[in-house]
């Protein structure tokens, strides 16, 4: 069943009971199989930062309860490394280990924009940018299909929340949609070719996501060119007959046949064609021919290799915000001691909650990795500090805050309490638990030279309280090999260039949605519009904690000599961008350079700058590169509803290069060329868009001056008022005063040019 | 023609061309007679803040070219005077001079909420706030129509901007219209029974506010019981036929009979039943009836009381803003030099540009109000510092420096040109004209006891400046005896008693709006709903540089013993406040208090604090009184688009007391009782919405613990996600393995509660 022929005659022989079976679940985590035309089952299981497969000797499900897998850092820490290739490589890993259990379709990666720091689930989620999240998102699609496992992109679309998630239904006007929310689903469709994608919960538009023919149809098929398997959520469906008509092939889980009983019903009624089975049956079998061959569970699996590529993800995923008189690394030769404080040190919090939480295969911590590093004048001391469960402990509280005191350097970690973070429920405020926050206040008391690794999938405030902080490390969610990236990290071993994949507000009221989410009566309104993440901020042109795409190096980057060249016009647009990137400092190490395109000028009201190219760029000390870039006529086009498409303007556009949204090393301006997109003049087209006109305006202008009793152009502060009057209203508000054969006229004048 | 059978006689004779002649304009002002039936035909002009009626003799139209009327401070400012009685007495004298020029209707109050700063014509409304606008509104309405002058209430609605304002499509969801953009039409339309209300150019969701028959009809007539006119904006029908079966009933100006051969032909075809135009015109004559008796031209009109009257609404209306030191008032009868810089001392700006603009019978201005208060020791010294045409000088500029280098205190007089805020555009930024902002700066440089006195409509920033001044006194836009007001204000012979009706943003980009004023494509969306105002700076928690409802004055007030009684509960609710005001300062005063009613607890997203009350106290030095409210059911509810109604939520609801929204004096909370509003519990209902039920919760537990292989009810991080599932969905899920009999017999449980 390798070929279309094969398929077709495969369906010509199902049954229609047979076709609607294979529509919906067999059981939680598989698909039916019709043993009589050798159609096999595959099985699908949770993912995407690791292997998530119910345990089929668990007696009863549990998130616990799943086979061994490497845990690899979760998308919030995956998104901070801007590394596709490393992206590439966990996908590898992950369907690796996906193949070896026997699994056909790994239901990741979900890229979905962070548009609230709330949201439960971000920590699944990549980034606030849909470029990065497309990119990042196509890299793991081709590294696990690589691998001859599907990859499910999800949750298609609009799924930002986790609050009343299978009912809300997300209002979200087209042009947001386009830019931002379906972008990085259209980038990966249309580059990666993923073989499924996952229809959310939720409703768009009034419309469930599983019942959705303008998304799963129109937008996703027809425009985009998919061809895979369009699967529900589990459980995402309400009427099997209207996700099937509208473009939905795969309902999980189970029902027990009661999708199956109701499609086989809608067809002998009459109410739904067989052939929109078959086109679904047919997806299928296609799915089950790409991703099925010598799948059988066991084989070998380099679990060492996957957990060492880990921590390798690890490393390059944290971020380190601030470090005031370069306090790190610390010298793990050094002479110093160290108050190690934190029971996230010991007892690692390295992934979210939910339906993505792996069973590691094993678990590194921080506290012993550093001690395995640290040389022998160098004296760690360990303290709790705090319970997890966020419970007020003042004897930890007091060990702590006296270890501190004791050493010359102290290292809190500090992050967020599992429960916080999940699937199913979003957070209410971004606030480290309020234990933690007096420990460090505690500390910094007794210590000046204090150092912080947060372990958080979403963002937390950290503006209320860096301030006793001299360097804050955010690892993230980190994986199970986190505890060794941690140390490297601290101790020098590796250096620091995770970069934000997300802003960090100074509070969360500044957040874009922060009126609107997660709305009420089952409806959020998309209200922020485009302006999501760092768009926000720029245009508000508010002060941050951290701006999108910072991080700080232990080395230094310089920028220079930014060349620009321009080819073709419209839509056939190329611009080639060329600037020097310099390791300046006494370290190896690697800068993600960004690019940002922003418009001085538009007929439309758009983002200061947007992201539209970047690079992970590593440089031994002193060692430059030629970095190029080409932009194309997407990158400078905003998508325009009432055009229906996408539009490009001619004229400035502006290009900043740098090392964060905020951090314009380089800056070029060029010049673009397209077609006219002047609207044509038409009896609705004010006076004032008339008299614009080369021709027609100067025309009407005389027109007007003829009227008798008319001050319009003569009198500048009733001319003013006027030119915001219809051209239509003005002839009929003249009362016959103005010549009507004149005026169509000019209409003609107007519409021919 | 003064009674319903008199009407109906008259409609009877009409033929169907006068009828549908007589509802559109017959000239620029007035409308057709028919002599026949002794119909008359009635004259409408342009207000709200003094009579511009357009001089018969004048050759053709110009805003220039009106007879001389009294220029009333402009709405801005009265907004600022939080004066009722004030309000009503300027509505009277209005009208009084209305009657003598033979008008039956002027075209006023403008109520429409300040959106945005932005607005061009935020100088003719009153206030971001609804109920401030409300009350000040109803209190002109009374004061014109007590003369016997209809006003019209304009423009309704949601005419919030200037650009593109005969396309605009203003997307407004219904809760903010009920709550904001209708919220003080209607109290108008309920307590002061306007004759009129003028349908506005803009489309509101989707459909031209002079053909929107929800608007016009639904809410207006239906829900509001109007009885009286709607009148088109001059200009704003596109569609007769449509905008008379919406409910508009007079369009104008005249289009030279073609709306009425328009109607003629609907009805003749059968498009059109005649009924419609019977309707129209019987409102048409009904408001002739109320209006045209004795309306001769002519008569003796008190213009020395008028402009007496002017000078003390200045006085209420400026606002104090700061006062360091007390630098202000100025004691006249000192022996010091004060330098009074800027042109308009001496050319005052009192009225914006438009429709509105007043022919001012004559004009104060503050210079020589100064220099007749100011007694023999005190040195004025002139020096115009600027140039109205915005264009530098230097020479004026260093001429008013010296001055000011000389003198004891610096007076300077700032505020906007004529030409930047006008109906018909809108603003583009909220600065001071450049030229002024040096001039301060350089004055501020050689002396230290600087005075800001502002004359402008619109909000304009003072953040950026305001550290080189002691004092600010906003004085808006003061009408044509404000130069008298500012004097007395200065000299303290008058004690500043305005309160802002609209806050101060630090910045144009904090104002809420500021991302989608003033839309494109002829569309703008209310997108920051009904967070408009203090609305939105107390949700997200903002700075601000005066907040809503601030003021200073000469003395000092305080508030004390604040005692709160509930009487009835749900719609029948009273809650009466009293407490104590005491003037605790050396000068006589008025203070605006304030009560602002907030709900801790809602099931939906609510304004931290909404202004419910206000009244304006004149109290002796060292007097006190006793100082009661009423709060009804409304002023508790929100509006629920999806139940269409207010809605009372039982509960403890917050009470604020004082002197501004962020100056809260005296608090308390209250117990509100009133039915419950919960939801009755459906299939579609959550898991956690059903656990949550006393009754149904406890069995579906039950149920759900007997499923074999369900993690939900023994594992809490399942059952946090369970629980956002809809239960129909749950059962679905369950495969059969939970009991649909059982889970039904739930659904009874639930329904009967």
């Amino acid at each position: 069943m390798h070929d279309a022929t094969d398929i077709r005659l495969v369906v010509s022989a199902l049954t229609l009971q047979e076709k609607a079976r294979l529509l919906s679940g067999r059981g939680g985590w598989d698909t039916f199989a019709v043993e009589r035309v050798a159609v096999p089952s595959i099985v699908l299981t949770d993912g995407p930062h690791g292997l998530r497969m119910q345990d089929p000797a668990a007696e009863r499900f549990s998130f616990e309860a799943s086979i061994p897998a490497t845990c690899f850092p979760t998308a919030a820490a995956l998104g901070s490394s801007w590394d596709v290739g490393l992206i590439g490589r966990i996908g590898e890993a992950v369907a690796a280990e996906s193949r070896a259990a026997g699994v056909s379709v790994l239901l990741g990666p979900g890229v979905n924009i962070k548009r609230s720091p709330l949201c439960g689930r971000n920590f699944e989620y990549l980034s606030e940018d849909p470029l990065l999240s497309g990119h990042l998102g196509a890299a793991f699609v081709t590294g696990v299909q690589g691998a001859g496992v599907a990859a499910s992109v999800k949750h298609f679309a609009a799924n930002n929340q986790e609050t009343d998630r299978m009912r809300i239904d997300a209002r979200v006007d087209e042009r947001t949609l386009r830019e931002i929310y379906l972008a990085a689903f259209e980038h990966i469709v249309t580059t990666a070719k993923p073989w499924t994608v996952m229809a959310a919960y939720n409703k768009l538009n009034g419309v469930y996501a599983t019942q959705n023919s303008w998304l799963l149809t129109e937008v996703l098929r027809d425009e985009w060119g998919f061809d895979g398997v369009v699967v529900s959520d589990w459980g995402a469906v309400t009427s099997p007959v209207a996700a099937v008509s509208a473009g939905l092939d795969l309902e999980m889980p189970s029902n027990n046949g009661a999708s199956a009983e109701s499609l086989v019903r809608a067809v002998t009624a009459g109410e739904l064609d067989e052939s929109v089975l078959d086109r679904a049956v047919t997806r299928l079998l296609e799915l089950v021919g790409r991703t099925a061959p010598g799948r059988e569970p066991g084989g070998a699996v380099d679990l060492d290799g996957h957990h060492a590529l880990a921590r390798i993800a690890a490393a390059e995923s944290a971020v380190l915000l601030k470090n005031d008189h370069a306090i790190l690394p610390l010298d793990p030769d050094a002479d110093v001691s160290v108050a190690v404080i934190g029971e996230f040190a010991r007892t690692p919090r390295y992934q979210g909650a939910g339906s993505s939480r792996v069973n590691a295969t094993k678990v590194d911590n921080t506290l012993d990795a550093m001690t395995e590093t640290a040389g022998q004048s160098m004296r760690l001391e360990f303290s709790p500090g705090f319970r997890l469960s966020g419970e007020e402990d003042p004897e930890l509280l007091s060990a702590a805050v006296a270890a501190a005191g004791r050493a010359d350097v102290a290292v809190l970690f500090l992050g967020l309490s599992e429960g916080v973070e999940s699937e199913g429920h979003d957070r209410t405020d971004i606030e480290l638990p309020a234990d933690q926050r007096r420990l460090l206040e505690a500390v910094a008391e007794v210590n000046s030279r204090v150092v912080v690794v947060l372990a958080n999938g979403g963002v937390v405030d950290v503006a209320s309280w860096e301030g006793h902080a001299a360097a804050v490390l955010e690892g993230w969610l980190t994986g199970q090999a986190g505890g060794g990236a941690i140390a490297d990290l601290l101790f020098g071993r590796a250096n620091p260039c995770g970069r934000l994949a997300e802003t960090i507000p100074l509070r969360l009221e500044d957040t874009p949605s922060f009126l609107d989410f997660p709305g009420s009566d089952s409806v959020v309104s998309y209200a922020e519009r485009l302006y999501v993440g760092y768009r926000y901020y720029d245009a508000r042109n508010m002060q941050v904690a951290y701006p999108f795409g910072h991080g700080l190096s232990y080395t230094a980057f310089e920028y220079s000599d930014l060349g620009t060249s321009i080819a073709g016009a419209g839509d056939g647009v190329a611009v080639r961008l060329r600037f020097t990137l310099t390791n300046s400092g006494s370290l190896p190490g690697k800068e993600v350079v960004q690019v940002y395109v922003g418009d001085p000028e538009s007929s439309i009201d758009r983002p200061v700058r947007e992201l539209k190219a970047f690079a992970k760029v590593e440089l031994a000390p002193g060692a430059s590169t030629q970095v190029e870039f080409e932009l194309r006529a997407r990158d400078f086009s905003f998508y325009s509803s009432t055009r229906g498409g996408w539009v490009l303007e001619a004229g400035d556009f502006d290009i900043h290069v740098g090392g964060s949204s905020r951090d314009c090393r380089l800056a070029a301006r060029v010049t673009i060329d397209a077609p006219a997109q002047q609207a044509a003049l038409t009896p609705d087209s004010t006076v004032g868009e008339w008299l614009a006109h080369p021709k027609a305006g100067p025309a009407l202008l005389r027109a007007m001056s003829r009227v008798e009793g008319s001050a319009a152009a003569s009198d500048p502060t009733v001319m003013r008022m006027v030119e915001s009057l219809p051209l239509s209203r003005l002839v009929s508000m003249s009362g016959g005063r103005m010549d009507p054969e004149e005026i169509f006229g000019l209409f003609d004048a107007g519409e021919h040019v």
